[in-house]
């Protein structure tokens, strides 16, 4: 299946579940849509927290296709499921925004981790049995009313597949690229017993380590806290599923 | 010398000529200071066109410290010369802009190639006789009014230097990465015979080829076509000297 076939049956609501560990090799994209009066905030937000934010294209206000990432697309059904934040609280989640649409919204569309997960497995390393989303006691860098946690990703691996991760993941910086961390989750104050997503942990098995990347859900936390009138964004574990290979953006 | 003192040597009048080759290890970056009003689409163009414009910070409007790259400096006195435009034209070069600062300016510091040549030489690479920057016809991609042609530095190395230093300046996307082109001038448009910055080229010596970067001066091309009412860049050759080590931004 093709992104754009993918696209299609989430369009016309024949796709079903996440899209964790689905198309892989293309990149999917974590997605923030704001109003434009809170967009340079944002933006900025985005520029001072490349490692959560590696923000892969801005539309036009009111625009609804991504035409560099997914030409054709439409970001108003494309998504296989929306957050619907008024004033930061999370109101709803829906499968189609067109009724919610507005003339100033501009869309983010930030790399996502869920995008790296099938070149981890092409080297070898068994993809991990969940992919943990965490929040942390790390701040991010303030950004006019944006500020508030880093939220992380987390997998399960050998240390020895810690290392080629690593290796393997700073090749991408625009979906979040190295880990932030590896090891104790309390150095990060990440709380495995309330994730964001996924079941909760209460001991990491023998053998393997937990490995934490930055997630596009940070910006969902810095919403919480900046109250802004409205927003819109990708429900976790659901991507944005773009037409762009993740090997072509390779760094290195 | 740290690039503290050397600040210091630029805020008092002190210091002679270029920035380029000196400070090696450092990373330097070109300026853009501009209005709020046209802040928004300018961050947006170097979000479309992160290889001219790899931003490493903004500030918040009205404050002159680089808090990020060089605490305690001030933009205003401690780059050794500025370039003062007025709706897209060039009108004076300057020391020192306190007399023109405003309460609305915000200032984008952009990663420079200017970084990376003590990494080359280190490698093996003898430096180029000089950095030319040149014009390009390779549009870049418009973000409201900000538009305007790629410009590039251009080096000249042996074939074996080239790919090396391909590979090496590769992880580092944040002072413009890899090349964008190696070989003939003319399939990028560049008119050797007129450089921007740098003595014209007649010919290219046997044995060498010329490599061409994604340089920092594009902005100042876009303010040329965007007509910008007020704003202030860095003069070719004049980088911003920060605190932070190049090595440190590498990506692998």
């Amino acid at each position: 299946m093709t992104p754009r076939e993918a696209r299609s049956l989430i369009r016309t609501g024949r796709w079903e579940g996440w899209t964790v560990y689905k198309l892989p090799g293309y990149v999917q994209c974590n997605l923030v849509l704001l109003p434009q009066a809170d967009a340079y905030d944002f933006l900025v937000y985005c520029q001072r927290n490349p490692k959560p934010c590696p923000l892969l294209e801005v539309t036009d206000p009111g625009d609804p296709e991504p035409r560099r990432l997914a030409p054709g697309a439409d970001l108003r059904t494309d998504q296989s499921s929306y957050n619907v934040f008024r004033h930061g609280e999370l109101v709803e989640r829906r499968q189609d925004i067109r009724a919610l649409w507005r003339p100033d919204l501009v869309a983010f569309l930030i790399g996502s981790s869920l995008s790296f997960d099938a070149l981890l497995e092409r080297t070898g390393i068994p993809l991990s049995r969940e992919v943990w989303v965490l929040r942390t006691a790390v701040a991010t860098v303030p950004a006019g009313r944006f500020r508030g946690p880093l939220v992380v990703t987390m997998r399960w691996m050998t240390p020895a597949q810690a290392i080629l991760a690593t290796q393997l993941t700073a090749r991408f910086p625009a979906v979040h690229g190295a880990p932030i961390h590896v090891g104790d989750p309390a150095a990060i104050g990440a709380d495995l017993a309330h994730p964001l997503n996924g079941s909760p942990v209460e001991r990491i098995p023998d053998g393997v380590m937990p490995v934490f990347w930055a997630c596009g859900v940070t910006p969902q936390e810095a919403a919480r806290q900046a109250r802004p009138e409205f927003m819109l964004s990708h429900t976790s574990g659901h991507g944005f599923l773009t037409d762009v290979p993740t090997e072509s953006l390779s760094f290195s």
